[in-house]
């Protein structure tokens, strides 16, 4: 599947600096990132673009974008806004899963999916979940496999989720995203397409799951 | 996270009238203000911008937008139309709570949440409510602190809430809403876009705790 | 509120057809007109104007929309397709209730609340039913009345509808709207716009009166 | 209703390529092709279009649609993309039901409504099953009548589903769709607007019978 999506999006070579732009609009339309909820980043060389903090997903420009240069750690960029508050969590993502792109919303069926569950969020015997690769490299979850995702506790500062979400990632390492309690989800991709189709695939297995829940099934 | 959604919203200079006509359709679409519902309100020095009563929200242009002149108490300008039914309350949010823009819809999930609470709405422990600020000034919540927001009982003529409306002002000088019974919701922000925000976030909390209630969590 | 809307609604002075295509296109859009279904009307003089039987309601051109001459009672006009079934209901409705547009819609709210009621559906106590027209000609509902609409039976062919149409308009003459039992509902205004207005309350109450019996309110 | 449909859409002599392309980013937008699920076919002459696998269906360009040649058996055009892995499917029902055209989606509903029901999906006195017509040739459902769709087995490889596809399309001569559990659904049509007419009726179908079900009626 890889390659294909690659493909698909070929040609425009764009900036990712656009293309957060362009994604966090169409999330905040899909209700993903309501309300300045949410962020993501896309790793390109050196650089980590990450969505500015506290900002309307709606109304970014390529301009607003914040810059972090792995070689210095430290922000770079023109950016006049604050880096995300989740900038150390894709940071740890960009680096233990090794993705070039993450994403992080406050999608309403994330949210209500970590009510329903443990310490972890777990679905077998969905079609859809052969759109995810399991992290571990195995290949993709077949439609008759588990697909378990850690729940970790929320905090009070997004920063302080940094030391769980890491402990999560290396406890589960085929897991594709991890969830926050009552908080949302971040997921990520070996590119920006990729983390996008994974997003919408578990999206999709939150609202099932969700659904079968008020069903009794 | 203020002065950044004003950042964000930068250039255009617009002016209050197009606004409103501009972010009304937007509400229209989002179902927070069907069948000619709703309403909302911009002050900007002496003039307080207001949406007409009981026209299709979708469809306005910015003459329509009426104008209350502060200084003299009267409404001035040259709409052919009638002044929101929530005149009286925006005027009253925009002195006592200081507020430069206030937002008024019928949304589905405001209305269901009054018939799933006593005296006030009440959330805690969802990430999505720091986008929400106190209004005595103290900072936004935290994930971890609990939201509560009055339910005042629905009259049979709009304008007779202004008396509950200023008590629960008085009384509950933190939130950042009124609920009205079976009606919807009267938010605001020091400007227009953090009116708009947490309008959005608000929303998100009842559509959760309408769910939540579904799932029985 | 009627002028308002009207008013609001002015200078294109749009062609009949070229509305019905609009708003039909708006309303599949909705969800209200899925797979062909639904249709609309709209009288003005001696002509009324009829969306076409059986088609993609997303895709109709002003062309296609059938006009009944109510002078010669006959359908005149050049459009190749047949008129909708609804064509006798909406001609009884414009007769009986003086009403220049009809809006029927198969609703996925409007089907489930015939499915919670017996002869009538009924609400009460909701602001927005202030945007509703008691057909009877004494004002508009107040939010603390209650509204009633009847709700007839189905039967294999929409033609036959019309009897049992005709007796629930006369017999509830406040009503503004039929509901037809798993099928939909009629509703109309004496302006297209009006018509419009009152559909999209209708089902926000119908939604409203779903989810509270999920809710068990 | 056939030939009216085919007649709205005059003109264009659209390309099946970009027919599948517009109809492909459409479904997405309704949800019923998220995250790379699903696809379409279009048979003309000895042609079938097939939607590419594993690609994004909002982002597909006419160049990326595969096409199979019927008289030599073999995949023919320029696309660098692999065939859909439902194409064998949508062969058979092309070649069984004499379909032009296939859907495939794993629209939420679908999937809820195979965990509702045993060995067949069943509904009736709906007035929307009119749209969709029985494959034996009889004609449309009539609004009293039952519509019955076979629900297959979900199988570890979607090309593994032919044999229990090709059984079911026998042994239901009626049925207008196959359901697979937990997966979505395979519906066509004699030409691919009648095919997106019949997918859109059988969607609120299923959506109306798990909303029944939560409401228990």
């Amino acid at each position: 599947m890889g390659s294909d999506i690659n493909a698909v999006f070929r040609a425009e070579q764009m900036d990712p600096a656009k293309i957060i732009v362009e994604l966090c609009e169409e999330f905040y339309n899909s209700g993903w990132m309501p309300a300045t909820a949410g962020g993501m980043s896309i790793r390109e060389g050196a650089s980590i673009y990450i969505s500015p903090s506290g900002v309307q997903k709606e109304r970014m420009r390529p301009e607003d974008i914040t810059i972090f240069d792995i070689n210095t750690n430290q922000f770079v960029g023109e950016s006049t806004f604050k880096p995300s508050a989740s900038a150390p969590l894709f940071r740890a993502i960009h680096s233990i899963r090794g993705a070039n792109a993450c994403i992080h919303t406050h999608s309403e069926s994330s949210v209500l999916a970590t009510m329903l569950f443990g310490n972890t969020f777990e679905i077998s015997n969905i079609e859809n979940m052969k759109a995810i690769p399991k992290c571990d490299g195995s290949g993709n979850y077949g439609a008759f496999e588990t697909l378990r995702i850690p729940i970790i506790k929320n905090k009070p500062h997004e920063e302080d989720l940094e030391y769980s979400l890491v402990e999560a990632l290396h406890k589960y390492p085929e897991a594709p995203a991890i969830l926050v309690r009552r908080h949302g989800v971040f997921t990520w991709g070996s590119n920006v397409w990729k983390a996008k189709v994974i997003h919408e695939a578990l999206d999709y297995l939150f609202v099932l799951s969700v659904k079968m829940r008020k069903l009794g099934v």
